[in-house]
C-alpha cells in the first residue's frame, strides 16, 4: 500500500504540473506568491509555516494541512510545536476541527516514520 | 469490505487514543468539554443531538455528521427526525449541504442494518 | 435611540418586502421554504428553532441569530436553554463563534425587556 | 477501476433516488429549485453554470464542483472559460481552493475523454 | 447624512492607499491580481462580475458584494441579471445569504439613485 | 467620538462580564481555555498571538482580528510582523480577507496612537 506522504505529494506534484502547463496567467501568479510567501522576512520560515498550518487547519482543508505539516517536518519544528499550534487551530475553530486533527496526527507518524 | 460505522468509529478511536496519549492540555480539555456540553441540562439528550447533527452538517463536516448521527440513533431518535432536522440544515446551509445529505443517509442506513 | 430589535425586525421587513416585491421565483421559494420548515412536525416548534439557532451561530450571522432569539423568545423557550444550545454552539464553531455570542446575549436582553 | 465520472453519477443518483423516495417536502423542493435555478432566465445557461461552478468552488465542495464542471461539459463551455472561472475562485477564495482545484482538472480530463 | 455608496468607496480608497503604502508585496501583488483577473479574457467582463458577485455572496462578504454590485452597475449589467446571480447564490449558500441579500437590493437602490 | 479601541475593549467587557456571570460551564470553560492556550509554552507568546491571528483573519472575524492586533501590540510585535501575518491570511484565505485587512489596518493605527 503507498505511503500517505507519498500519495499525497504525487498526486499533488502531477495535477500542479497540469495547471502550471496550462495558460491561465492568474493561477500561476497565485502559485508563486505561494511561494514568496513563506520565504524568511520580518517573521521566519518556521513561523510562517506554523501559521499557514494553523491558516489551513480553521479553513478545514486536509491537504493543505498535510503540505504545511510536510514543510514543518522540513525546517524542524518538535512535535510539541506542531501540536501546540494544532490545539490554538481547534480551540478558534471548535470541534469542528477534531476530524482535521486525527488525520494531521496520521500524517505527522507517516514523515516521522519516512526518517 | 469494513462496514461505514465500524470504520468509522475504529479509526477515530485509534487516532483519539494517540491524540489524548499526547500532553496538551488544551486539546484534552476540549475533547472533556465535547463529553460534557452533550449531557442532559436545561434540554434533553435527544435535542442535543439533534443540535450537534445541524452544526455539523451546516459545517459541512461529514465525520462530525456521522458521529452525531451514530449518537442520535443510539438515543433513539426516529429517522424521521433526524431527516427534519437535515431539512433545516440544507435550507440554511444551501445546496452545498447536500452532498454530506446523501452520505448522512447512506451512514443513517447501515446504522440500521447494525441492529 | 432605537431599539435593537426594532431597529432589526423593522429593517428586516421593509427590505423583504422589496425583494419580495420583485420578480424573481427562486428567491421567493426559498423565503417560502424559510417559513414552512421551521413549522410542527416530526419535531416541535421549539426544537426547530434552536436548531434554527444553532445553525446560525455556528454560522457567525448576526441577523440569523436575532431572527432566531427572536423566535425562540416567542415560543416560550427559557434564557437557560438558549444559553445551552449557544454553548453547543461556541464548543462546535470555536472561540471564534464568541463575538456573536456577546451580540445575542445583548439582544436577549432587549426581548426581555420588551414584554 | 471504475471511472471518476461514472462513479460520481451514480453514486449521486443512488442516494437521490433514496432521499427523494422520502417524504420530507422541504428536502424535494430545496431539489427542484435547485434544477429551476440554473434554467434560461435573464441569464443564459453557461452563464448559470459557471455561477455554479464558481460558488462550489469557493465554498470548496468537491461533489458540487464535479456536478457543475459536467453541466459546464454538457452545455459547451471550453476549458479555457471553466479555467477562467476556477481562477477568479482560487483568487477570491484564497489558496485554500488549490486542492479542489487539482481534482477539477482531474475530473475535467475524465469528462473530456468519455466523448 | 453620507450616502452608502460614497461612504463604501471613500473608506475602500482610503485604506487600500494606506495598505499599498506599505511595503509588503504579497499583499501588492495580490490587490493586483484582482483588478487583472477580472479585464475580458475568455470570458467578457460582464460575466466575470457575476462570478465575483456570487463568489463574494456565497462566501457572505458585505464589502465584497458591495464593490462588485458596483462593478456590475458600471459595466451595465440590468438589475434583472444581477438578481438572478444573486438567486442561484443564496440557493447554493442557503438562508444564510438572505441577509447580505437584503444589504444588497438596498446598495443596488442607491447605485441606481446615483445616476 | 468614542475612540476604536476602548470601544471594543469596553463592549467586550461589558458583554463578557455577562456572560460569565451566567451558570453555563461549558461556556465558561471556553472562556478559560481561552487564557490559557496562549500562553508561553513549547512557543512563545508572540508566536502564539501570531497564530490567532491568522486563524481570526482567515475566519474573517473582526472581533477576534482586533483582539489579537491588541494582544500582539501589547507583547510588542512590530507592524511589520503583523503585517506579514497578515499577509499569509490574505493568500491563504483569499481577496474575502481584504475589507478585514483594512479595519485591521485602521485598528492597528488606533492602537499605535493610543501610546
Amino acid at each position: 500500500m503507498a505511503n500517505l506522504v507519498e500519495e499525497f505529494n504525487g498526486y499533488r506534484e502531477k495535477m500542479n504540473e497540469k495547471i502550471l502547463g496550462d495558460d491561465n496567467k492568474v493561477i500561476k501568479r497565485i502559485f508563486n506568491l505561494d511561494t514568496n510567501a513563506f520565504k524568511e522576512g520580518h517573521l521566519d520560515v518556521k513561523t510562517k509555516e506554523l501559521l499557514g498550518l494553523v491558516a489551513s487547519a480553521v479553513l478545514r482543508c486536509d491537504d493543505c494541512i498535510k503540505y504545511h505539516l510536510g514543510k514543518c517536518h522540513e525546517v524542524g519544528l518538535s512535535k510539541e510545536q506542531v501540536v501546540e499550534s494544532l490545539s490554538i487551530a481547534t480551540l478558534v475553530g471548535g470541534t469542528i476541527v477534531i476530524p482535521h486533527l486525527r488525520r494531521a496526527y496520521e500524517y505527522w507518524d507517516e514523515l516521522e516514520k519516512q526518517n
